[in-house]
């Protein structure tokens, strides 16, 4: 491997570009028309347009992609995250064409992306799922039944249902008749159809990852975990490691399912477990991402490990040198999403910097920012011993940093830093969503 | 302690406001007229003209930094480093007027400012000096018994000398004889002077420092030391963590002999005493800085420690929480100072970000940066888990810095860097001189 195409653009290509400069490897840089001006183009040491500004036509066209890679001889693509980072022909294609695909083999994304599989697969190597959804009925008694076996409080639904019609929460066996009743009632009016089936109900819950490193001989390790509740319409927001919620025996155990349901299906590069956390000890798998995230540089900084340079010798052979007995992490690492909340230049820009501070951005000053692409313009991620600290060091960067000609985020991520909830860790899932919407 | 003045500009400055406001303390920049548009201005929650550029008139002149705490009710000075920083009066007049100076006692300046009283404390307290230099002869049989004495190589030097003449090194025992004769009739033809000294000579000696920190309680920690070999005119140019020439048990005699001599003079607040080390083993007292160093950030990058936030918490009569056998340090820092060649605007700025880096500067892109300070714009610090990794992320993070507008010494730290001496660590405190020499 001498050669790594970058599959992508912004702060993740100028990420992937310095690793594999890091490691001695010539990169090419692929952008599309309305990209000519951007920093991955600069600083990558071959670049190429494969199309017009519609992603569509340029970073989501897998016949120019691969065309790009074929033309300027690299021998390996890196997708990123996003794009076709997680698209099971794109990876077979590189496959086909004796390209090194930087991740998993192309049927591992094919399984874990059909949710319904990636479900069953975990559930088969051990991994709790959120209980129930497999059985329809139209009777109390049996309603009732699975309810018992599922465990309340569980929630409710119309198999034909949407739109919340037939939905309830029920809390015990005691109000399950009523609910039955009133839902089925509702189901039957709404949809013609009084088949009902019912799923567990989480009220509050928190969403925890695992971030696993596989390599080709095998080996999975858990490199730590990142909780990711704050959350604003399934955008993440704020990420954060370690997460405070888990205790240590219910890390240990997350870190096990993931290390070993890994394994079963022969995962290799960096991947991600999705669970919701119930409360501290009760954890199900919602899914699995193939690739790796936004949020990957608070496992950085906790475990000293350098994710996109392990993904690189990974996809050359190299196995791991340390095994999970040998893994530690130490002090507290916060990542904040600065998105832009229109396209625009940035007239003026300064962002933070010294004792803690980590910036991953494609910005610069002059940059105009184009409408086609994601929101996400920079990660500010700090470093402290406790999270109180990072808190503190967080709020001071973004009230430092100034990204003027356009709007920003900047103003809501302090005034999230600033509510008590956020300060105590009391949040779930919903917490965000149901915040902006009373203010 | 609730608003401290940073009698300071540039880097140092951004960097203690920051450490300042993470503690929730307010800040006060002085500036002189040439820096009314500087970084630390902006930063610093109120900020006050002291002077026009000349440093003697504005960040060196006493009065004006004692008036500007006092007119905005400042309860400390933070000095930073040069300026006013090792200055007994400016600390003693802080000490006078009720404000906290941030460092030792003014008394402990002094001492440490006076460089034979300082020699002759350290010497007293069990820190190893360069021997010799105390006893005076004329004749070869007391010369050579004060040589067997110190212990050869000695450098014979003329008591009335300068410019090299009756200077010379002498090796052994056998070749004293001839040199001695040789070197005291020079000295008596040159200055009609045939008396003579000697010291222990070092013929490639490398620059080792302890950071050491002292709380108001007499508690003392060393937080590692740094290698800062690589000088060019007696400058610092790079710097390392941890010093890969030190043997374990002579790093643990270096802390333990710098710890015991800083509790002799009642060391507080963060301080550097400075060694040459002659080989692994052997290492020699130069002289103590009191004061924070420009290269700090490789000890808080190896250490986890923030020191700037220690010399604040100190002041405020916090003690250490933690002792020396609870210290530990881990991965390789190394630091490059980027010097303006000439002063002018910065029409553009790319700084280097992402996993490893740390940047300190007080640089914007349209910056102007005025003829009358110091040339150093931004120290570029990269992190990682050993020297090899480390070296090469600083080559392409000194690779990827855009600063136009101005000429600086990029290129040649680059070079610095690709030196095969410097990768394999085969320098010292000499090397650079006569490598630009040759040049």
């Amino acid at each position: 491997m001498k050669k790594v195409l970058i599959a992508n653009r912004g702060e993740i290509a100028v990420r992937i570009i310095r690793a594999c400069h890091n490691l001695g490897l010539e990169t090419v840089a692929i952008y599309s028309t309305a990209d000519k001006n951007s920093m991955h183009v600069q600083l990558a040491d071959e670049a190429i347009c494969i199309g017009p500004a519609e992603p569509n036509k340029s970073y989501l066209n897998i016949h120019a992609v691969i065309a790009a890679a074929e033309v300027t001889k690299a021998d390996a693509i890196h997708p990123g995250y996003g794009f076709l980072s997680e698209n099971e022909e794109f990876a077979r294609k590189c496959e086909e064409e004796k390209i090194i695909f930087i991740g998993p083999k192309a049927s591992v994304i094919a399984l874990m992306g059909e949710k319904a599989r990636a479900r069953e697969t975990m559930q088969a190597a051990g991994v709790p799922v959120v209980l129930g959804g497999d059985t329809e009925f139209t009777d109390l008694t049996s309603g009732l039944a699975y309810a018992k076996k599922v465990g309340f409080p569980v929630m409710l639904k119309a198999s034909a249902g949407g739109g919340g019609k037939g939905m309830r929460v029920i809390n015990d066996e005691k109000e399950f008749p009523t609910e039955f009743n009133l839902a089925q009632n509702e189901a039957q009016h709404a949809f013609n159809d009084n088949h009902m089936y019912l799923e567990k109900y989480l009220p509050n819950p928190r969403h925890i990852e695992i971030q696993i490193v596989g390599d080709q001989q095998g080996n999975v390790i858990a490199v730590g975990e990142r909780d990711c509740t704050i959350q604003q319409h399934h955008q993440k927001v704020i990420e954060e490691a370690p997460a405070i919620s888990l205790s240590e025996k219910t890390r240990q155990k997350m870190f096990a399912v993931s290390i070993k349901a890994a394994k079963q299906i022969g995962y290799v590069g960096a991947g991600t477990m999705e669970f919701l956390l119930d409360d501290p000890e009760h954890f199900y798998f919602m899914e699995m991402n193939t690739r790796i995230q936004v949020e990957h540089p608070i496992s950085e900084l906790t475990s000293g490990l350098d994710l996109v340079e392990l993904q690189l010798l990974i996809a050359q052979g190299h196995s791991l040198s340390f095994d999970q007995s040998a893994f530690t992490t130490n002090g507290f690492a916060l990542e904040c999403r600065i998105n832009a909340l229109n396209a625009g230049k940035v007239t003026s820009l300064h962002l933070p910097g010294g004792y803690g501070i980590r910036i991953d951005t494609a910005l610069y000053q002059g940059y105009v920012i184009p409408p086609n692409y994601d929101s996400m313009i920079a990660k500010i991620i700090v470093f402290a011993s406790t999270r109180k600290k990072a808190i503190t060091l967080m709020k001071n960067a973004l009230d430092e940093t100034v990204i003027s000609g356009i709007n920003t985020n900047l103003d809501f991520l302090t005034q999230l830093l600033n509510e008590q909830d956020y300060i105590e860790n009391n949040t779930d899932i919903n917490w965000l969503d149901k915040l902006t919407k009373l203010e």
